[in-house]
């Protein structure tokens, strides 16, 4: 499959430029000093906290991160290499409030964590574990990162994402991890997990996202660079120069990284949106979140590097059709344009406020489709088929043709849930609609689980470490 | 905005060889006498009904079918150029069966059909009146054609479908509209509908649509040329090999429109789709259909020809998140895939075989969004804003900025209905889901609903040639 090119190469040239004349002359915030010394060391201009980038250093610095890694699981069948012509999904991540049909909207806590866990490992399109799929709201704060980190390594086999709220949180999945998978330099070279990395917009960056991606690049850990700007409020109302402050955030982010550490593996990940202007708030179900999905990718080819953008995202607050609609309108988005890592491919509603146990099955099946999509078609001889045309003939009937019986698993995508039964064996089956389908399914799911079993020196290593740290 | 293309010129350039061979050696079948001496007289080798197309003949006629033509409506605001980088929606065709959440799953009746093309007419995206969006079966079988064109003509100012059923409602359908447009020749000039007219796959069409064909040809009238083949039921169960069945059927019948009168305005018109394995039933809710949606597209634009495909399509037997998702997979695919005439763009339920009046309102969002996503980012100075964007600073706010003011309207869609509030605000005004907003609004947009009056002339003249032809 080709991708979707939504600009000109011309165009997208003049984006960057923009965005190198922002970053040279306009410059961004850095609200920690050990980030701004190593700017300013390697020859950025600098004002107090706002740092002034010469073009020729971006430039320079951007060459230097891969335009394509792998992440490894556990199980090393669950590798998954991020960018090239791969695209990969990840459930939800960040959401403080849970919902499901049974219990209702709810304030989530580590049970929700640990199930979205089981959901995400069970999943046969979801390629990495989240983080923060659900804020453990039930567990001290300063405990949340390490337990959460344990859950993802005991309950799945997929890599996963890392703590990502400050300096700390890193450390701290690094140590973790090491603990798993043979020490930090092992990491280095095969990393397990990926963090996400977001700038204060517009054009800042705070003292906690700057101690992560240090303490993360340091490390030679792969990272998602990640801006949200947000048109009509945190950037310019128009998407162009909404893409222009995105581009630009991006980009310092990035040179960090590639001067404390050249190499270290970076997604360009850019999820902006628009404002509700009616409300003044996030709106992430609009069409031009899925212009900026098709925007982001293309910048992130521009620059050889691996894309973040899209999910199955919305601003409804009911697994309904708006729902629907909308999650699937960034995502195909995503998935056309050649986007590499989708995060929030499952689970949101309410722009990022809640995950949904029902969104979270019903957005599987979008992944299903869009994965089918995204395979793309072989134009061979078996493919087009055209003796088996000329001896079925006019008139004449494929089903029982020795043909489909040979190709029908691998040319069809096998739907999990959907409907397509007929009115009447639907109602027999209790008329029962797309959201209550997937709040059977998730339930059956969790019912079946099997747990993927740590290593028993992994385990206990693990629960020494947080015993040793916050108590038993 | 460029079009998203899924298959390489290399491998568009072999489907078309394969359809040629498989229009010349393996032939389709024409059941209807006059178009198999049509097709004689033009070269066609003939074996009783069977026709075999020399390539030659082919590619000489499709390119004479015109790349774009205009669609004038009563209203010549509303005018619309079917072609080029233009996309037009249209609303469900042809089912049996309506439904609504107040009165449920019904047959149809003309009181239907009546509230469909005032829906359509009152919408700001649909382009196009539909053609039975709801069967009249509360009219007599020989009358229902006559009632829905002039009920087209009367509820509404905008281009609408002609009737398509055989070569007798075709001419009703011309003889009508001359009444009101100024005679056939004038209509020929500013053609006023288009019809749909589809193969009967694999490889065949039969003597009714052959009827029709041939008498909208003869009088220069736009119709689709139209194949639904089904992978795995009617064609390969390969989506390339179903593209050849679909090309082959949708090739030949344009041929047959350019020998009767070479420029006639086609579509080439392609809606495969594959078969649900498990029940033996087509389903359009597929990420194959989107493929198809995706290759007809490319077809189209390589014989320089309008492409129809796509629709708000879905398997699902309610408005729900099932109908939101796949609905808006067909429609996305079909706008980022340069698809000209977007049939059931609003309203279709269950495959094709209900239409439903929440779901009409749904899809109209999901047309308006795709519609903002086609309209593309202009690359200005200011739209990139970089002075804006300086002089916020990092840290700022845009949202009083003068800028905004000056550019959300344009830059931003604005929804009809999708929810954007908070949580608290969406529960204090009732919790409604999607298809609850819908089913509140279609009743608001028919209540407001104001006739677009014809001239008293034209009115008569249609109930007098409905009256003399069917009895009042």
């Amino acid at each position: 499959m080709r991708h979707f090119e939504y600009f000109s190469q011309e165009e997208v040239q003049r984006v960057h430029e923009a965005s190198l004349k922002v970053l040279e002359e306009t410059g961004l915030d850095f609200g920690y000093e050990p980030a701004v010394a190593v700017l300013r060391e390697a020859g950025c201009r600098v004002e107090g906290k706002r740092v002034f980038f010469p073009p020729k250093l971006v430039e320079e610095m951007i060459a230097k991160a891969p335009a394509e890694f792998t992440l490894y699981g556990r199980n090393p069948d669950k590798n998954v290499v991020i960018g090239g012509d791969n695209i990969a999904y990840i459930p939800c991540y960040g959401s403080p409030i849970v919902t499901d049909l049974d219990r209702g909207r709810r304030e989530s806590i580590f049970e929700d964590y640990k199930n979205f866990v089981k959901l995400s490992y069970a999943s046969k399109v979801l390629d990495i574990t989240g983080g923060m799929m659900a804020e453990p709201g039930d567990l001290p704060n300063d405990r949340r990162n390490a337990e959460m980190m344990y859950a993802s390594m005991k309950y799945s086999d997929k890599p996963f994402m890392g703590g990502a709220t400050n300096g700390a949180a890193a450390k701290e999945t690094i140590e973790m991890a090491s603990l798993v998978f043979g020490g930090e330099q092992e990491l280095a070279k095969k990393p397990r997990f990926i963090s996400i990395l977001c700038s204060l917009t517009p054009l800042s960056y705070d003292e906690s996202m700057l101690g992560a991606i240090m303490e993360y690049a340091r490390a030679g850990m792969p990272q998602l660079i990640s801006s949200l700007s947000i048109a009509g409020a945190t950037a310019p109302v128009t998407m162009e120069g909404t893409l222009v402050v995105q581009n630009a955030e991006i980009l310092a982010g990035i040179v960090l990284t590639q001067i404390i550490r050249p190499g270290t593996p970076v997604v360009y990940s850019g999820s902006s949106s628009n404002a509700a202007m009616r409300y003044g708030t996030l709106s992430i179900g609009s069409p031009e979140n899925a212009v900026n999905v098709a925007a982001t990718a293309q910048m992130a080819r521009f620059y050889s590097l691996p894309c973040r953008g899209g999910g199955t995202l919305t601003d409804s607050k009911s697994p309904d059709a708006q729902a629907g609609l909308e999650s699937m309108m960034s995502h195909l988005m995503a998935t056309v344009a050649g986007v590499n890592f989708v995060l929030h491919s499952a689970g949101i509603l309410e722009g990022y406020l809640v995950s949904s146990y029902e969104k979270f099955i019903i957005d599987d099946e979008i992944c299903g489709m869009c994965k089918r999509i995204k395979k793309g078609e072989q134009i061979t001889a078996e493919n087009l088929a055209i003796d088996v045309i000329d001896q079925v003939g006019p008139g004449g009937e494929y089903l029982t043709n020795a043909h489909t019986f040979r190709n029908f698993r691998q040319s069809f995508y096998q739907p999990e849930m959907e409907s397509r039964e007929n009115y009447d064996t639907w109602k027999k089956n209790g008329s029962l609609t797309y959201d209550q389908v997937a709040n059977r399914k998730w339930k059956e799911i969790l019912e079946k689980y099997v747990e993927p079993s740590l290593p028993e020196e992994s385990e206990k290593a693990l629960q020494d470490y947080i015993a040793d740290k916050y108590g038993r």
